[in-house]
């Protein structure tokens, strides 16, 4: 199989909503009027981002759903995307259950594969996706004002816990570990909880490299500080598996790969902040709130400072 | 040095043409009124498409220009792209130097870094590039028709010398290696030419896995044949190296990593085509004509048909 029946077989689909898609040198695309495009790419790397041993299907499923998440935290909506592969060997037992987990989560988002590349090498993922927001209406990590109430959708550290079994540092039942594993493989990007936050949420981003590291960005942004309810944090793990405390508050806070949507609104807004989780579907959480003294405080039930340091995620670190 | 670090010190600069450049989750891109956006995304793997030896201004130059090479084949102006970057290690030795070849080109395009990816793994460079182009104007690879000319940018061939010296095929003098390695390590994408052909051009494409493979697409698109004129093909070549001519017609046609422009334009715009060449400051080379019959005749200078095949690149074949 060559590079461009490779193409055909596995990645060329007609292009319905956009003017140009796969198989000339460049796709068109054309936002409404009035609209601006948002732009991600997010790689993904063998052994770094995923494990060799990985389910193709899943692994399709995830390398759209981080850049769907991106779109998510500036509340666009999804429009079309771009897949460049570096793949070891045209393998079709491969290849398709790849092609099949990444169309279906694509075609839920009606998000489509306009243009990309292949090449032969390491196995590497690389997409980048389009999104379309109103102009001046995309949520940024900059607008975060003291007073500000902080929230998180769905839940945290779960994807943690599948990764550190699949370490061998602990051992969970079969059922627990599914439900864990589905949260690390198969995160679902908040797409339709963005958009609703639009006009609402005054900061978002995506969590993805630990909550406390993510909101760190924000409060660099919006230059603000930040108190956080450890307590409320806690509950946000969703895998009832025996933990101790230290362990479990960790991988919430820093727990990586999550993809959740962590967003600020004003104290004042807290029942249209409800009623937009509620038309998306998606449960979030309020955890703390944002302060004008720059840095992050961590308390307990009790009201207590927490001291302890956590290390976000950092490829470099 | 951490990611962020790393993002910070290499390759965040203002934004100053889009609405958001490095630094949040998304960067903003608004095409203007009546413009499509063309987009393309090309991907750079060590020992593949580069050696490990090769200069990083040079790899930070080429990982662009084969990038802009695309926006060039469809008449589009570059406005941004993103970089998604994988490496063994933050090393400043290589990331100062290809961040610096990357920006040169990108400043004299006036194509801005918007966002992107860094991670740890083999080397990897996938580069998305954004353009404009005024709605329904685009190049495209469909439009030849038969009795058109049949037009090669620039020069063909001399990227492959300088590859087949670097694997000890042959040895050619210093000055001529030196250009060739320039052809192959610093392409000139043909940006002006692109959008000097605009409505001139009748079907466009980038030559780079070879122009007899790359002018096959051009045919299946547009439904066509053509003949080459063998001849005018073989002065393609720059450098003036001794070599019998059956390479160095394999070379010219079948070489690869020449990134010049392959168009088709109506035999009576022959002037036209002259005068784009001329305010683009490319030097355009009819090398043939558009047939109805499918396929593809090579003939020589005293009108033989040569029956030799060529094969084009192909990361899988």
């Amino acid at each position: 199989m060559g590079e461009f029946d490779l193409i055909e077989r596995f990645f060329k689909r007609p292009a319905r909503r956009n003017a140009l898609g796969v198989g000339d040198d460049c796709a068109l695309l054309a936002p409404a009027a009035g609209m601006q495009l948002a732009v991600s790419s997010d790689m993904l790397v063998e052994g770094r981002h995923f494990l060799p041993a990985v389910d193709p299907a899943r692994l399709g499923h995830k390398a759209l759903a981080v850049n769907l998440s991106d779109l998510a935290a500036c509340g666009a909506q999804p429009l079309a995307f771009t897949l460049a592969l570096s793949l070891p060997q045209a393998d079709e037992a491969w290849l398709a259950p790849f092609a099949r987990g990444l169309f279906a989560l694509a075609e839920a988002h009606e998000c489509e594969l306009v243009g990309g590349d292949t090449t032969r090498g390491p196995l590497n993922i690389c997409i980048t996706v389009f999104g379309e927001v109103p102009a001046g209406q995309a949520l940024l990590r900059s607008g975060a004002r003291a007073g500000d109430d902080l929230y998180v959708s769905g839940s945290l550290g779960d994807a943690r816990l599948a990764l550190e079994v699949s370490r061998g540092a602990l051992s969970v039942p079969a059922d627990a570990l599914e439900r864990a594993r589905a949260r690390l493989d198969l995160p679902t990007p908040r797409v339709a909880l963005g958009q609703a936050l639009r006009g609402l949420a005054t900061a978002c981003i995506d969590v993805s490299d630990g909550l406390l590291g993510d909101l760190r960005h924000v409060l660099r942004a919006s230059a603000v500080g930040a108190a956080i309810d450890a307590g409320a944090c806690l509950a946000l793990m969703d895998c009832a598996v025996q933990l101790d405390p230290d362990t479990r508050l960790e991988w919430v806070l820093a727990g990586g790969d999550d993809y959740e949507l962590l967003f600020t609104a004003a104290a004042d807004r807290r029942q249209q902040v409800e009623a937009a989780a509620r038309a998306a579907g998606t449960r979030v959480t309020r955890i703390g709130r944002i302060e004008a003294a720059p840095g992050l405080r961590l308390f307990d039930a009790t009201g207590h400072r927490i001291a302890r340091q956590f290390a976000s995620f950092d490829h470099f670190a």
